[in-house]
């Protein structure tokens, strides 16, 4: 078994996974625990931490975390750096817990035409990740209750937008009247999700559209198992098309366009992009090697 | 007082109301219960219609109701008139209940370009008791948890569509990170409404757009208690952005557009048109005026 020499966690609002890295980067070991940030209960974040690492915390080896824990609510808070950002300005913006347990990666913030503030926190260190190489221009759309659409240029991050799908789809299917509606279907239906997709990639305003989930039922065009389904691809497939004219007005090729995550989920995107389009590759959840290529350009490793 | 002609109800999901209506339209006096649908618990209908009309009962008077009464999960389920609908077909149209306690007047159906249905049930009363000319051709604006946008035209309801913002504004603040984020103002925050109208009326995702009540927090440009007006105001803008757009893709001139209702949330949409360059008008809720014509065309009454 490889040598250690690096500890690196990704530490979010539910979760919190630690990975045990080796000097070439390759990943020895995991571990993960329910102690995110909204699951800590009484819990200090010193004393989760010590908890999740358990006896690797017996090792001298740096520790750097991406995600939540660097955010108003997290162990402390960790200013965002500015888009466009590097590896080394991630890396210039690590925070350090006051006890010195972790050094934490920045989120970085972006503003829009209109000064609109964006910000991601977790996902710049997953881009960094995601890449094959680092450098290269790319799209990385990555799927999940705030999905992110990043596009990355030489080496930056240059822009990027979240997208309330995930978290639209699961309020309105546990709070509105369109839950109501619905029954479980057991398994994905897959009619029922592209004619969702098919609605979604069309010009309209998903308030409005929206309500088709519950019109199609009352006018018989689809089931009550068919709704969840039908919502899911409506919402990813507005996405998509939102995400397709956001990136061509910032010069995006859609040349490159990868779906980061290897879930359920991000198989629903992959086809959603297919069916607009768009060729997409997948690239797995790639916290760890982010989280190594920035401890090294950090120098916490040679 | 006048002599009573007729017992008029509006009957939703939450509230039923009941108007004791005289030979010329005039209401002479109204009641109401928390009795709607989904607040009868063990009650049946027509225990709660007793209740409601009491003394009023024992007129032998013709009863006529419009709303959720007549759904699916109502008294009896009055189908649909399809669009375009006159005063002639809702009368033409009217379900009675078992116990010929109540006339019910039908809701409307209307499919899109795609056969995508949209439908009204008491808004079809609305319309034709809002407007003091019910043949004048027409734009109606009716807030509400599910916003409708009616034309009408020539004593006729062509076309209407529905916008979720009410029921999105509430689930979103109620059980998304945008309200954890909220403090309560105490009162209206009119600089935070506009702000967000401003941004509703621009093209945009409302699914990225949404994101902004948290990201203008945490970059300082918004305090917590603007949150909940500033969501009102991109919510209800938006709305009058893609209401203005389906509005003119099916011909109506905006011309003569009535905001349906008297209280805060109809002055909100009266601002976000005149914002938008839109002359509004405000027209009084008008179920009992509706009822009163509905009975008169099915000659309920003379």
């Amino acid at each position: 078994m490889p040598t250690a020499a690096l500890i690196g966690l990704d530490w979010g609002t539910s979760v919190a996974r630690a990975y045990r890295i080796a000097a070439d980067g390759t990943v020895i070991d995991t571990r993960s625990a329910d102690c995110g940030l909204q699951k800590l209960g009484a819990r200090s974040f010193a004393q989760a931490f010590t908890d999740l690492v358990g006896d690797w915390g017996r090792e001298p080896l740096p520790r750097i975390a991406a995600g939540m824990i660097g955010s108003r609510n997290g162990w402390i808070e960790v200013p965002y750096v500015d888009a466009p950002a590097t590896l080394a300005a991630l890396a210039g913006g690590l925070g350090r817990t006051p006890g010195g347990e972790l050094a934490i990666v920045p989120g970085v913030m972006v503003r829009d035409g209109e000064g609109t503030p964006d910000v991601i926190r977790g996902e710049e260190t997953e881009v960094f990740g995601a890449l094959d190489d680092p450098g290269a221009d790319a799209l990385l759309v990555m799927p999940g209750t705030h999905s992110k659409w990043v596009s990355a240029r030489g080496g930056r991050i240059v822009d990027f937008a979240t997208w309330m799908t995930g978290e639209i789809y699961a309020v309105m299917l546990q709070h509105s009247i369109l839950g109501r509606l619905a029954e479980s279907a057991g398994s994905h239906r897959d009619v029922a999700f592209m004619r969702g997709v098919d609605s979604g990639l069309r010009d309209g305003a998903i308030a409005h559209d929206l309500f088709a989930a519950r019109t199609l039922v009352l006018g018989g065009d689809l089931t009550p198992h068919d709704v969840t389904d039908f919502l899911s691809g409506l919402l990813i497939g507005r996405e998509v098309r939102d995400g397709q004219q956001w990136a061509r007005a910032h010069g995006d090729s859609l040349g490159n366009v990868h779906v980061v995550g290897a879930d359920a989920l991000s198989d629903r995107y992959s086809r959603a992009l297919t069916r607009a389009g768009i060729t997409s590759r997948r690239a797995p959840a790639a916290a760890a090697r982010g989280l190594f290529r920035i401890a090294r350009a950090a120098s916490l490793i040679p």
